[in-house]
């Protein structure tokens, strides 16, 4: 497989899991069909909008691929009416691997472009970590709920902020653009997958603890 | 009456009726002066600011007329002295009207300026809708309230994209932007007063039902 | 002192004040590493942010001193780890004076920045207040509370709002910049402490009332 169909079909596939994580959240709030969609999107898109918006990039990714959304609006129409209660652990389970892919994936190209806009290296990786996780974070603050990813305790971002830096040590030592993404993203999502395998936890504060 | 004059009556009527929403829903959580007044603002002009901030267009249009703040500081503060109990549902019955004006008229007009601004047809009507219906969704979030529009069942956003496709089949078919904008708007208004009236509801999840 | 340094010295000090402000939310919400460090951030960039976002004002503040965030991400780890539920209270009145003066500078410097940036006086001034404020805010909502800024019914936000007019009053008068700076933040600063230990409270809704 070439490196560029590689990277597209790790792109969509993380893409829609980030979606199909929205959809869960919007059906455990009872969301209609225009919420569900929109959280969802917010879900899918949120961290590159947002890491977009925050270098003054126009116009956004997905202005460009607009199309795409009459899909998803199927599929969250599609979810609605098909999903029962029973599909939804199953489901959760079944995204969490396209999930790690597209964490590490969007952590290494976040990094990327924004080494390209000419950050320093401490705000491309936290550029590149606000594209993995904050959609998730705007996702659960547009339902009203804490972000799971500030406080499930599991090194999610953590994971992200790993492979970024990968990515600007392989820029420091002159590698080429395709491996270095793909180092950092394999980095993170390696890292993922053995956080959740050995169920790794992050500190917690020992003025909450009973 | 001018065609200027109506666009701008309804503009007013309409941002009003957003505004005394906001101030409506700050009374229910019980907000101090500057909660209202922030939460009212987020309503009013929420929706057309995160349009043109995704657009990339400054300065946004609330600054030229800033001296209109004034007036609903004003109103902020007499609603909060002299606003009843009693009122509230009379109020939330009469602002309905205004509110689907405005509704129409952000529809087409985000919608046209997006168009404008070279934006895809379906991203436009998506800029429209949330020129329309976006201000609501900041207002709830910011009262860490699940948004209404994600949950109240109404079809509020979809009369909002009905109205859009028109302005854009309008644009398509070469008509002139004035009546381009008035059919988005009558559509959009119309809509919403007819799903008002006939009780109509959004589809929701299977998986939520008991 | 020469007034470079003081300048420094106080916004240090009103950085870190709305920091440790943020890690105590972060405290009694339970947050995990990553969501006590990102909260934390929010309340102390997030206001200036919102009025660079919003102003159109690129690279951010916090692009070229980014290697502050490696202390403030420490300073995390470590209130983590050793802050007691003893030592909350503490902390809370101990950072109320950095925070004042920091309510200060914000709003007196976030005034300057947008008049400089062509906004007319009102807009300047609600800029202002919103970079002192919104971190607040913008923190509240990241954890799913009803920000107290809109709540708490103390004038934090009407302070900032007093001290931005001084800032625009003595530009109108041909007052150079700094002194200009440091009488909006003495005013907005003073008014805080006044407020504080009179215990003044904003008006509140008579709908809410019992």
């Amino acid at each position: 497989m070439p490196l560029d169909l590689l990277h597209l079909t790790i792109e969509v596939a993380g893409t829609l899991a980030f979606f199909i994580a929205g959809l869960l959240t919007a059906a455990r709030k009872r969301l209609d069909a225009v919420g569900s969609f929109s959280v969802a999107c917010l879900s899918a898109f949120g961290g590159g909008t947002m890491r977009d918006l925050l270098l003054d990039r126009r116009p956004f990714f997905w202005v460009h691929n607009a199309d795409w959304l009459w899909g998803l609006l199927l599929l969250t129409l599609l979810a609605m009416r098909y999903l029962d209660r029973r599909h939804v652990a199953t489901t959760q389970r079944a995204i969490q691997w396209p999930d790690a892919l597209g964490l590490g994936l969007f952590a290494a190209s976040g990094t990327q472009i924004a080494l390209a806009a000419g950050m320093p290296a401490l705000i491309a990786v936290l550029m590149g970590t606000m594209t993995a996780a904050c959609g998730g974070v705007l996702r659960d603050i547009a339902c009203a709920e804490v972000p799971a990813a500030f406080n499930d305790h599991q090194p999610y971002a953590v994971c992200a902020f790993a492979g970024g830096w990968l990515v600007v040590l392989g820029e420091h030592l002159g590698w080429p653009p395709g491996p270095g993404l793909f180092a950092g993203a394999a980095l993170a999502c390696g890292l993922r997958g053995w956080t959740l395998w050995r169920g790794i936890r992050l500190p917690e504060w020992r003025a909450g603890r009973r």
